[in-house]
């Protein structure tokens, strides 16, 4: 039997700007729901062809009560034009419903400030965090709806423990 | 909080012959394992587009020990053509790994014994049944990946009671 | 540029029943219009997934006085279960619009007498013939229909020369 | 019959910068040939989901000596984010092979200069010109793979008349 506390605990996100969300979100306000985290770039192919439609799907399936989606648009490459102001007219193209949030950029490297301490390998990345805050998957590419749901039905089922 | 012991039991499976299994399974030795049946037929388009390759990935994903994948070939309509024969020839050419059974042929009515006694309203149909043995999803027509996904990985989460 | 009378005179369809027209049709009478033949199988995996819904669509697309699209059933293997009665069935499940022919069983051999008149290697196979009555495509295996729509709609600019 | 000089003469291509190309392409030059414009933007969904990869699988099918595929960038809305330098990222990322040009944009007015000669209704549209320099196609929305084919197809039957 697994034991989930030897899971690490989900790192807070250090982002700049949300959209469709009336306040920023932190994973210390969502514990007791699970949180998916969609880490992407609007210029990533799999990322558009895969990851934000099955965000989409998780995000439309469970009760956000239960479960929350967020996007994390987490930049390493054409810094220049993957935009505040290029993924606000992104956004409101692909019709995103659930909150998205800009990883915060580094002052000095190419790799956004989220996207490093969770160690992303690249982008799409779904990162999946029980209701006690630690990470219980971090997949970079592609992973099917059955498995996805598989996950997330199953860490519903477990408590909140604290 | 649901108390699954409100749901039912799930009646026996009432077939005649097997494919793809030394011996014929029954629900009683399945107890502790999640049990997922595919009821179709090898003539209706929507088990062969849809039905038929979802029980493939779900049997793909999950280890048998945890999850066992069943088809259950569920004739209620041209009796005279989807014969044993031609089943036979059809989990050839389809290339289907798993256990199929034929469910048992009533003497005087087109539904066959354990579509009746699962009140099934057609095929595809998809049934999800507990460690316990009790029926958690009766799901006739289309259904996602994700949310098949996210009922099977809530119920291997459950415990066996007895 | 290519000369077409180097191209062979489609053999005569030496079939048994015919479905979905009131008289059996021969491509004499077809002359002046494409003719596309989908050869298929009731049990084969690739013609129930690429070439029947391929055969659908072009059936949808032209006008039946320039294109007419046949349907060939043509059975090598499993003959005791691909009948007549068997595809009646399978005609009326996969609602399919067009015509569609029993290739003629030959007595000694499992390969049918159009099948063998064409020397068709397997199925799915699309047959493509002109308004002269000449085989411009005997193609087995997935063919994508941007490749099928272009042979088509160059064969219909050519004219009936007699 | 059909009498193509009915159709009218396609306008020049009034574009700015060009991509995958040493020289700018003209439809002077490209007289003898088909051409296919696929106008989009990159922001536009359907454009990415359908009508790019559909000009890659018609760049794919057929020899450039016969039919000469051209993306036209014609941003209508969003003109600050869809700008030069995020078009070269977005054609390095989606691995665009043929030759793209930008749309000229116009000073005063949102539609930039060959969207308007050519009446576009926005993006994606397909435009067919033929060999003689008339336009053939000029379709907004998806158009399937087997219509596009046919047309195409037949326009490489037609002569050269000048």
């Amino acid at each position: 039997m697994e034991n989930y506390q030897s899971h690490p605990l989900a790192p807070p996100l250090d982002t700049t700007v949300w959209f469709n969300t009336p306040e920023p979100l932190t994973l210390e306000e969502l514990r007791g729901k699970v949180v998916v985290i969609h880490a992407f770039q609007m210029l990533c192919p799999s990322c558009v062809f895969h990851g934000l439609p099955q965000a989409k799907v998780i995000d439309r399936l469970y009760p956000r009560q239960d479960v929350q989606v967020i996007g994390l648009h987490s930049v390493f490459e054409h810094h220049d034009v993957m935009t505040c102001d290029a993924l606000t007219a992104f956004i409101h193209e692909y019709r995103i419903p659930f909150p998205i949030a800009i990883d915060r950029p580094s002052d000095n490297k190419p790799i956004p400030h989220t996207m490093a301490s969770y160690q992303l390998q690249g982008t799409p990345t779904l990162i999946v965090i029980d209701k006690n805050g630690r990470v219980r998957l971090n997949h970079f590419g592609r992973i099917s709806d059955l498995e996805v749901g598989s996950i997330i039905g199953g860490l519903l089922e477990e408590k909140l423990t604290q």
